[in-house]
Order: structure tokens, then C-alpha cells, then sequence
């Protein structure tokens, strides 16, 4: 197994963080992200739409963080991580599909733009940012975990950006729920932490 | 089963076209979006995102379009739509990402901009939709179908807003590949239309 990787990108963390949950072994490739290895004609045979991370298994090549999770939590981790059934699966997916889209454009945008120098706007992105913790915070309220009542793939795709958000100018005062969680996650066994993290 | 829905929404529109291929009987309740139904709080029950489409089933309620396609496809589909093995079950997952952040940020935006106007960089998201048919068009060059040889919700996560490109000022002259795999998949047995598909 080979994770193409950027250690301060909060996308390969998570599959970094999966991996070690799950207790493989890997080889872990750096890509010189703001050396622009990633836009070369090289990288773009791994994945022709230049993003990390990629992860190849057996031959396997994937790209996308939340499509690596679901195949390792299919592939390595029985039913854990990620439920068979149609019910649970749905549950689970609907949070990487937030952590995809709603956190993407909302704290990581504003840490690309704070932290990362990119041309974006900074202050849409943290008002979307607040506006997506302010439904998770309520949703957390009174649960241990954003489904199932167990640690799934749905809180590992969701924790790096909101456990970098300050690092975008979002601060977590104002939602104690959405730090108990993160607490919950760090001290899950085989937890491993990135630079940064809250 | 009902499927709270937008007649103009692509979202919405892939889930009554995975109904329509698995013969599935549902209630459609229309939402009064641009009349802001969505943002209320009766709405944010169902939704607390405040988005279409909103699937309910047997007392399970899914928010996210491409969430609700997994939980069809699995629930309905046997292996048809979505493998469970997890090479497959990841190759058709890539696709359903591509969906909500590529084509969501290029050919919808652009659409969102031009036909609905919203307040987005319709330029940007043009110019983001073509970078986005380029990979995509040379991933179908030698392919009749996005992965596995065979339609699966891949395919149908990543239709409509394509097939809706020309709303957003995003000709697919250039891209002959994809016009021929928008015919096959209009070609497919009780295929269902949407206002404006290409």
C-alpha cells in the first residue's frame, strides 16, 4: 500500500488517521505540494485531476480522501467503520458528503486562504464555516458520535478541518459540543495527530 | 417513500431518475424554492442544511443527493448500481465525490450563476466545468460507461449537471465522448427527462 501524501494537508491525514485505526502498514510517499509536483504530467497518471491524496493498493489506484476511507473501511475493517446495510452506509455517507462539500468550502477554504496563501475568499468561507458548526454542534448535542453511537468513517471525514479551523481564523469557543467530540476521537487507541491540530 | 423535490434541481433529478430505473413507486412533494420553503424552519426538520432533495423511507429521513443514490442503489439495486466488494464499491465512489465537489463547483455554479443568479463567479466555475469534461472526456475515450463497465450510480451521479451545461454557458462541443455517454445513458430502459437536459 502506498499513500501519496502532504503531511499538512488535513485530507491525507485522514487516511493517515484510518490507517493507523485500522493498524496497516503503508509506505508513505511525500508529493512537493508547493513545489507543484502534484500539476506535473507524472503525478497526473496517479490522478488525472491533480489532487492529493492517492493511495494505491494492489494494483488499486484511487483518489479522493473520503472514497479512500470507504474503501478501507470496506476493505480492512469489517463492519466498524462503515455498515453494510443500507440504513447505516446512507447515515455514514451523508457526513462525507458534508465533510466533502460543506466543511471543504466552509473551514477549509478559510485555512487555504489564512494558511496557505490561496485566492479565495477568506471571509465567506469562515461565514460558511460557522454556519456548517453551527448544524454539527446541534447535531452532536446530545450524541457521543455523528452516527450509529460508534466511531464510523463519517467522524474521520469530518474532524481535520474542524480540528484545523483556527488555523483558518474559525474559532471552536462557541461549540463545546463539536470539542468534547474531538476529544472522544483523539483518544480513540492508535490515534495519531497531524501538525496543528486543535 | 417520499422524495422532497425541486422540478430544476439536477440533485433532485438523479433521484428520480434511480427511482424511475428501479421501478420504484414514491410521494413527490415540491418544495417552493425560490420562494425560500427550504430556508424554513419547518424545512430544517426535515434538513437542518436546508437543501434539496430530502429522501424519507420507512421512517429513515437522508439529506445529500449523492447519499441518497447509495442508499437506493444498495437498498434496491442488489449489485447492480453499486458493488459491495470494495474495489468496485470505491471506483463507483470516486465518481460520486466528483460529483459533489468538481461538477457542483464548475457546471452547477455555472448554472446556479446563469440561470438562476445567484451570486457566484460564473467565469471561475465555467472555467473550473472545462477543466473538469477535459478529465472526464478523456476518461470515457475509451469507455462506454465511468466505471465497471456498466452503468452504476456513478454514471448517474455525474449526469445531469453535464447534461445541464449548455444552462450555464458550458457548450460540450469539444467533449464528443461525453455527448455519446449522455445518449447511452438516455438510451437506458425507463429512462426518465428533466426540463433543459441536453
Amino acid at each position: 500500500m502506498i499513500l501519496y501524501d502532504l503531511e499538512l494537508s488535513g485530507n491525507c491525514y485522514k487516511i493517515r488517521l484510518m490507517l493507523a485505526f485500522l493498524g496497516l502498514d503503508y509506505e508513505l510517499k511525500s508529493i512537493d505540494f508547493l513545489g507543484g509536483e502534484h500539476k506535473t504530467a507524472a503525478f497526473a497518471v496517479l490522478n488525472p485531476f491533480c489532487e492529493i491524496p492517492v493511495f494505491e493498493d494492489d494494483g488499486l489506484m484511487l483518489r479522493d480522501s473520503q472514497a479512500i476511507l470507504i474503501y478501507l473501511a470496506r476493505k480492512y475493517g469489517g463492519e466498524a467503520w462503515l455498515p453494510t446495510m443500507p440504513d447505516g452506509l446512507a447515515r455514514v455517507m451523508q457526513w462525507l458528503l458534508t465533510a466533502a462539500n460543506d466543511l471543504a468550502r466552509g473551514p477549509n477554504d478559510a485555512r487555504l486562504h489564512d494558511f496557505f496563501g490561496y485566492d479565495l475568499d477568506g471571509d465567506l468561507a469562515r461565514k460558511k464555516a460557522h454556519r456548517t458548526l453551527s448544524i454539527i454542534e446541534n447535531h452532536l448535542i446530545d450524541k457521543e458520535w455523528l452516527e450509529l453511537g460508534r466511531p464510523t468513517i463519517a467522524d474521520l471525514a469530518c474532524f481535520p478541518y474542524i480540528a484545523l479551523s483556527h488555523e483558518g481564523g474559525v474559532s471552536l469557543d462557541g461549540y463545546p459540543a463539536i470539542r468534547l467530540w474531538i476529544a472522544r476521537i483523539k483518544a480513540l487507541p492508535n490515534f495519531v495527530p497531524m501538525p496543528g491540530l486543535a
